[in-house]
């Protein structure tokens, strides 16, 4: 960031009184800029012991599968944005069933809201962002085609709950990228 | 917004090439600034059978008591900051134990995550955005007072929980203000 986007002057990076961050701030009409992270909402769209993927046709990991998911928009819920994102990237209709796994990962500032759902029909197509879509059973999954470590974590968590057939809430920090990366379970934080 | 904040030339509204929505673009640089929802962060900071309450200092809702909660920033998990939330309002610390509520509220773009936690010793006071910080039964609950409907969603369903001795995961929509608000329960979303 480098100009005021009220005011159009130059920022710097400063601490403003009272705070203890570094933020933007303008100097001539005193505005702060805060920069937040981002929610990506998605679901795992679920056909009898099947669900459905999308092949990335766009970066990052252009090529590589994933569950829709997108970042949530202005004025909508988390689980209207999973429901959008998986019309948008698969053509697909899905019903949200309830909240599965919640991602923190603080290195790119983004938190993951990922639902259960059925879908609804078998009409699904590749959207503008997938160059295929289609659906895989626990032993079809690539797995080490898999976009994001997120989607990983999901599809486990999803296929594990799937033979207790019981569905629970997984809560996590993924922290690193790759090989190198940890998965933190649940919220374990103490002052 | 007005200006682009990469190069300082004047922004226009317009429907980027692919996308369905209005952005703001940079006709000179070419930058699109997306804008997204902000998670606001927060706990029930629990003692016994009582909660920890903090009277705002701070606008909106001066003056009204509130739960410790705030947005959540860069490079941080939502069970940190909810931790640092709550040290910083109410100079109090806590062990965060589960999440406990996720309520979107579309109309003003936010989505909170408040946590179950316990606090590790009576050592609060009340930090520079609260006037006073207080321990509060279920009886005591100041609910005519409280700055907001997710503080008051939070404590209803806290207490409720309480008298069970379970504490499940609360979801909802919160749209409306005031008297005509309307809670709407869990994920409901279908194509």
């Amino acid at each position: 960031m480098n100009f005021c986007s009220a005011c159009g002057a130059q920022v710097a990076q400063k601490i403003p009184p009272g705070d203890n961050r570094l933020r933007y701030v303008c100097d001539a009409c005193h505005v702060i800029h805060y920069q937040n992270p981002k929610i990506v909402a998605g679901c795992i769209p679920a056909w009898e012991d099947k669900v459905l993927l999308c092949k990335r046709a766009i970066e990052p990991r252009y090529g590589y599968w994933t569950l829709p998911a997108g970042f949530m928009e202005l004025d909508e819920t988390s689980h209207a944005a999973a429901v959008r994102e998986t019309l948008e990237e698969a053509n697909a209709k899905v019903e949200i069933l309830n909240l599965f796994a919640i991602f923190n990962l603080p290195e790119v500032s983004q938190v993951y809201m990922i639902f259960n759902s059925n879908l609804l029909d078998l009409n699904f197509s590749a959207g503008a962002e997938s160059q295929e879509v289609s659906l895989f059973s626990e032993d079809e999954i690539p797995w080490d085609e898999l976009a994001f470590l997120t989607i990983r974590y999901s599809l486990k968590f999803f296929f594990e709950d799937q033979k207790k057939q019981s569905y629970q809430l997984h809560t996590g920090d993924i922290i690193g990228r790759g090989a190198n990366h940890r998965f933190l379970t649940g919220p374990k934080t103490r002052y």
